[in-house]
């Protein structure tokens, strides 16, 4: 049993920008050689999320628009009364999608289905620059 | 430390089909006679999702009403324009829910309290073939 | 490689009670010793869930509105009518978030970001004392 832990770093737009990082992510397992087991995708921080999602223009723009509605930007936060930074509805999207995926992989490849991509979601309320761990256990 | 890979699968009737898969997981846990460790159950696919329950007729109309409440059917999604299959609603919502669920077991158990079953979510607006991955890793 | 399952228990109070329980997850690391790994934190019982959130003031008080909003106390479900314990809007919110959270660590630390902290959210209507399995595997 191995255990790799790798990073991927993107630097986001914020309000809702979706990454695809499923090539970084098959790339990490890839190098590794390992056959069987399981990758962790985390992201360090309180106002970005993973999830995965078909990704194409279309859902681009329902997921943003699906989380302005669910948590919107207009209204008040406590946690900017706190802080005054403004980004209290990215923390609580954040806290609802969570910061973490687990995807099995087994004969090498990841088990996604094909329309199935890896995503990384800063909701923050300004540019960020994004560490995503990605560690990878398996034999 | 062992890793094995199962399969569950489960013809589903879409629009929120809630299926309790807790006996297939903890039949493949026993087969496998590991006793602590961690099931990881995921599903391949962009429009389903896994969670956990009290498996109950209740819930079982509830996590439905819940979800046509917070991203409804009868509104306009981008992804229909791309593709006019119609179920953009399934894929934010299977977004949203996320496709993993990672459980911890010990002493052979799987560590789930008494009124909590895992469950498949199809959200699709179709009848569907679904896989889920049971990979299962421990001692 | 080694697997280590521990607890935390927790007095909760019920309708969004958010605990934070970084430290009784990093003391629990640092006792195993290990390096490199997962923990999974999961909470058994279908009325809570984990997530991470930047723990403070504001935002204890955000995380709670956004559930009302989302899941509110005063409608009725479906599942009240099948038990009447009246707390069926505390399990669509358990549902919704999940049970389960899977941080990475290495060089023997918890991979979080500065400003997040794992914690425990009790949805219930009551009073509960609470089990969370703190699963630690890793060389």
């Amino acid at each position: 049993m191995t255990i790799i832990t790798e990073y991927i770093e993107r630097s986001t737009k914020g309000i809702c920008d979706i990454h695809d990082i499923t090539d970084d992510v098959r790339s990490h397992l890839h190098a590794s050689g390992l056959t069987a087991g399981t990758v962790t995708v985390f992201v360090s921080g309180s106002t970005a999320g993973i999830t995965t999602v078909e990704f194409e223009p279309g859902l681009k723009k329902d997921l943003p628009e699906l989380f302005e509605k669910l948590a919107p930007q207009g209204i008040t936060y406590h946690h900017d009364a706190t802080w005054g930074d403004g980004n209290g509805f990215s923390h609580v999207r954040a806290s609802l999608l969570g910061p973490s995926l687990t995807v099995p992989f087994a004969d090498g490849h990841l088990m996604l289905g094909t329309w199935q991509q890896i995503v990384l979601i800063d909701f923050d309320n300004r540019p960020r620059s994004r560490k995503v761990v990605v560690q990878i256990m398996g034999e």
